[in-house]
């Protein structure tokens, strides 16, 4: 069995923003040397979220819409009280949640044709992290 | 190690449907001969979903419901520009999720008395699959 | 290749509750004497979930307020058509998800500074389990 843990660190300009990450987890199964197995991608932070869906930019805007719709941002949390601003942020990220296992097969990521890999960032403009741990044979 | 990959194919006649799957998962991790382990069961696709829940067809109908009161079919989603009228399904995938993780115990799926594996086709009459990847010893 | 399979047993005073299982699963971790791997944390109920989030009791009620929100607690629905009447229960499980997948790394769990594992109970007052299974080397 092999097994193969890395760290992916993000500061992302904006508040909001995803970032695609498909390549990056592709880059690091073939480092891993696992051709059968599962690559867990894991947002190691709890207003982030990671998700496999279309690499489509007007999805993107849909999908913003949406988590803003179902999660708004809004003064009137009670996590508010501890001086924290970002409530939306904890419930974007259980919203879309925060993990996907990529299944790995002869090598490669085996995911559809329109499947990527994206990290959705909901508090950035700060280091934050994903782990990408890879275990198979 | 074992390890077993096998693809399920769908093509629903109705745009939307459930399709219940936990025997077949349970007859792929039979013939993979995995005793320990975990079975992956993961849509290829970004409009179509897999999630546990129960096998009440009342039930089903509020599931449909709910998924469209939060994310409804309609057309003024963004991503329609291209072209594309199925915005809603993406959505709705986000929602439920795309795959969830069957643990196996002594060679059998690990579920609870009322725990079911179901497919959800939310841009259906075509053909789409699932992957169902079993890893263990 | 290890693996460990235990059950956690709850029975909540009240009918929504969430409960911190992160040590537990540290334990139980410890326990299997897996150094790199994953430990599934998975509920074998259809009216309770498994998430990771912040242990804030602010952002609980926060959570708690949003979920009602989404799949709020009423006489209307189909499946309360058999004699039911928790189908907000099985609604909030699908949004919250009934499982997460923590990565394993030399032999902790490798979660984020603030990422904790919880348990909710949408339909409690019974006696109810989730199974813990690790797997690794």
């Amino acid at each position: 069995m092999k097994t193969l843990t890395e760290y992916l660190w993000f500061e992302t300009q904006k508040k909001r923003e995803l970032v695609r990450l498909t390549d990056t987890v592709a880059q690091l199964v073939k480092k891993s040397g696992v051709k059968e197995g599962f690559a867990l991608v894991s947002a190691m932070h709890i207003t982030a979220g990671v998700f496999v869906n279309d690499n489509e930019p007007g999805l993107f805007d849909d999908i913003w819409a949406w988590l803003e719709g179902l999660a708004p941002e809004k003064p009137e949390y009670r996590h508010h009280e501890t001086g924290e601003d970002n409530a939306d942020a904890h419930l974007k990220s259980l919203l879309i949640h925060h993990q996907v296992m990529v299944p790995i097969t002869r090598g490669l990521l085996d995911l559809g044709t329109w499947q990527q890999v994206f990290y959705a960032e909901f508090d950035g403009q700060r280091r934050k992290r994903v782990i990408v741990k890879v275990m198979g044979e």
